[in-house]
């Protein structure tokens, strides 16, 4: 049984690491950290966590988890999490880092977006950018995945194969996102009250979301040349789901049937994406509580745009379960474990 | 493995005994029937249901279902259940049936409340009302369980321990239910369009509603004579969970703290009934997609009132859930197979 | 042209009196107080209110406000309501008070259940208790109406006439309440984030809230004798809306259609309470953002029950809406003013 | 009083035109007609709309019409329109038309997008494109206004400003909307269950949506060239609200502020469009119930890409609340009648 700690856990991602662990038959979770809830067990802060009621949350000491554990799931807020993933990586742990802290590859991009100093840059550069569909050799191999954005994921499994096969321009790529509330974690914001979201909808940081160099670095590096994209996210009124519409530019003549094939091809060995057929189209309704990506695509021959939709649960592709993943691959459990149940729906 | 069939698959409940069916190792579903959806894969009509693209939904003909399935879920419109179960019973097949068809005892309520004839009294008499946590026993011996209805699981599992210690009157006695929307199942009627139903809330068959005999059935049973009850089902803007507020009238002094010691004592056994602590209250998103029925106490010394609140998911503990409870039971599985995981939530 | 203050202007009853005032031709807001929002305009705040880009909110300051304003709203958290009230009713001014600091007749009970001592009883002793469908005559001749509680405004219209009749018990007397969020007020709090409450559905203060002794002492002045009740809020996924349902021990056979009579006959007089026909049942979506209050009733024979129904909008009826109302009356403008807009459904 | 006919009164486009017209103090509704409700009163089929309980939905019958009334509101489906509307145009009385069947000046274009042919293009050439802000001098001595669709109001007044203006390119406009579910209508199809849409979103009719040629007629008008879009709809768990994000390449330098002050110029003399300040962008719940379309902009430097939002709700200024617009003018009315209230947010 793998011992398994996880760092800041008293948000939604943390949550859901908890309930997806739950059923991993290989794991044994043995210390979950918060500031602000140690002392409680998961059970107070989220009483739908019914198994975990002798844990308890304790306030985070890396020397003291580093005796407890071998494997680090880390889910601090950036910033925080530079030091403490260093340290942990230093000694030997393995860890996937669920912040925003090691997944830009040139820390003047990540200051640049984050309005703070990388500290931590030989760490950084033994960090795996933790998306199996891209980099799952890499992935096997690390002690370091650093777990993508929700938005990234969306936007980079639904770009990929376009980009790739160079069916797609890299040119004028527009990314509009659309996600669901738990994308902001768990605060006590009046922004995020339920009756300032219930009943609305609307576009946020326009043109300046920090998950815009993420994206554009993968894309970057699969086009093998600069991108820049329009990223405009959405907050939905509803708890989970992101729905990414993906505008792109043709270099051919296309079906919308040639598009489906070219996809299914990219991901026939891929259990977590799901290439629609042509009577389809995502629904973030699909791929609630699963570790699932369901990619839909239209050719609009009147204008030669590749449209491309894709459908995630921002808490588990986007985060948690993807987490999961990773830590499968790195340990050598076999990848879907404790990641095959189904959506709840309705 | 067990092979199972599903009769009536393409509703709500019949998905929700596919999602939980997925994750049972000890049966296999060989077979679902539908005759709106013939021809068509789970997957076409419910695209969560991912795993499911190989089966076909096909018309119930029970000679053939007979040669194909040793297990039968039923859920078909009440009525029409009937003919179809009694020849499974006949064959020697075990069956829950999810209809209303034979949880009434007395055929004379049951034409009553439903306006129909109950044409197969012999198999009636053999039916085993499915609520575990009062008829485990029975539920193991039978061929056939009465899967409650939703409102019924909700309501009887909040009386049961009051009643049977007996420090509530059985006079009296009013449940007032809340349940999300696919309580009235998966069906194109203007009343149930979304714009009808969100930011809406409203209170339906007040004072008729057919899980009334049902409840007072089994109250009456626990009381050893006739109760009769307030019964007022409301309709939420939800997707899925009920919630009841039960008031009691009670016989003696009593305090919150010793009406929650009496319900965890009487549930200190059941895998699936969570008795909370006086500093909580139950709440349908704990539940969401979980076997579970979350209980909270209050007693108001003011008025002598001794108020339950119960909470569970419609779909999972009062349908599909509680019907794979009754076959882990009457197969002799562990009670708790494919019905440990957490819920998802938010 | 009648001019108004609004103090504590920043809350959602606040943005309310400022949204229903827009369209009143006889008053010029001429203040807004608040102290978390002075130096910003309303719109600022509540992009809906696009009318009031030229209004400032600034602090609480009554000397300067007794010289701008005839009218004042006070929408102050309770206690601080008690000084502010005060000094204005000394001066002379016309108020509504919206918080519960004037509601309780009896000194005693209000720091009971609000915990705070009640230091203004020369002006609680003025105040008139602001629900005009029972105190009409006396809310047009005071200078002071205590604006009622929005689950006291529900529920004491819904038992009004069979209690006023006898054809209730004043014994056992239910009250089941379910609010939209929206009542808890505009505030960062978790537990009214978004994510909490979406898809959620709870009872919170169970016996303890501090309502029921404003819908006791009303109750009880109707029945002239000492009423006490059970009282359970609920807390639903939707912006605004009260539904109650109440349970009355009947004193006398009755049927629906005569309860029907009797409730119609009660209410003749009034625009704002409509009492619906045996085929319907009150929801709260045809209320919202109207002063009116919905009425539907019940009969059950089998247990001797009278279930009425209502339904308000808690921002309207039960509050600012209300509130105009009881100027209305004060001022002698026809009391339906600026209360007459239709609900904007769906 | 002008006598006013609504034809198709029973959808959800027919309420909200009652809605508004209950608050217009120049007519009167002298007859609502529907197929399927007829005999009853619109309060039956709307609980809200309490002031109409004695009219009732008579069946369609010109001849009978003619005589009743003498401004018609048609909201009738497509081609079903088009007999009705050339018979009122003919006989001398002024229509608006919601419907889409003399939107497009093309027949040739309407025959491809809606499968039907076009019968009336005698009538179709006297028909104004009923776009107040691109048309009002025109609309002023129509006959005949065919109202716009919901979403090209949102898109083309997003755009119009920038187009006219020569700083965006007629090229590679990409129009990426958001509607709540009333834009449906009112029907019972599966699809638009409660359950279905409720925590769901997606896109659908992708490149295909029939409100594509008229966005491109009207911004090949203003272009003078023609235009060709990609628009893609998606539908919102919200009752209410279109949320349109709009890129647009840039043909020179441009900043935020500028484009605000461009889109501040063209629209200063409107009543129903508001450009938000450079700290704001539009979101539905600030348009509720409204006939305002507010609109936010962002330059995106790094890409050339202006970025155009804009929010209206879709039963009021994308349609009902336009067609009253559009009544105003026609008949001399000042533009605002009846179209003042606030939204009511929350």
């Amino acid at each position: 049984m793998l011992k398994v700690a996880i760092c800041g856990a008293s948000g939604y991602a943390g949550a859901e690491l908890l309930r997806i662990l739950s059923g991993h038959h290989g794991v044994r979770v043995v210390s979950v950290t918060s500031e602000r809830s140690a002392g409680k067990s998961p059970v107070e802060i989220f009483p739908h966590l019914s198994s975990y009621g002798s844990l308890l949350f304790e306030p985070l000491e890396p020397a003291t988890l580093l005796e407890k554990a071998d494997f680090f799931f880390m889910a601090l807020p950036h910033k925080a999490s530079q030091p403490a993933v260093a340290l942990l990586h230093r000694e030997g742990r393995k860890v996937v880092d669920l912040s925003a802290d090691f997944r830009i590859k040139d820390p003047a991009v990540y200051e640049q977006w984050y309005n703070v100093p990388h500290e931590q840059r030989d760490t950084l550069k033994k960090a795996v950018y933790g998306l199996p569909e891209l980099h799952r050799a890499k992935i096997k191999k690390t002690n370091l995945a650093a777990n993508p954005g929700c938005y990234p994921t969306g936007a980079i499994l639904g770009i990929y194969p376009a980009l790739k096969n160079g069916i797609a321009s890299a040119e004028g790529i527009i990314v509009d996102s659309k996600s669901g509330t738990s994308g902001a974690g768990r605060q006590s914001d009046m922004k995020f009250s339920f009756c300032e979201v219930n009943e609305g909808f609307k576009a946020y940081s326009v043109g300046v979301h920090r998950h815009t160099p993420e994206i554009e670095q993968e894309l970057s590096s699969i086009a093998k040349k600069e991108v820049t994209i329009n990223f405009t996210p959405h907050l939905l009124p509803v708890n989970r789901g992101i729905l990414t519409t993906i505008y792109l530019k043709t270099t051919r003549k296309l079906s919308t049937e040639s598009a489906i094939s070219l996809y299914e091809k990219a991901y026939r060995d891929e259990s977590f994406v799901r290439v629609l057929a042509h009577d389809s189209l995502p629904n973030i309704n699909a791929v609630k509580g699963t570790n699932r990506c369901d990619i839909g695509l239209r050719f609009d021959a009147r204008t030669g745009t590749l449209i491309v939709i894709t459908a995630i649960d921002n808490l588990v592709k986007g985060a948690a379960g993807q987490a999961v993943q990773n830590m499968n691959l790195m340990m050598g459990f076999p990848e879907e474990t404790a990641l095959s149940t189904l959506a709840t729906f309705p």
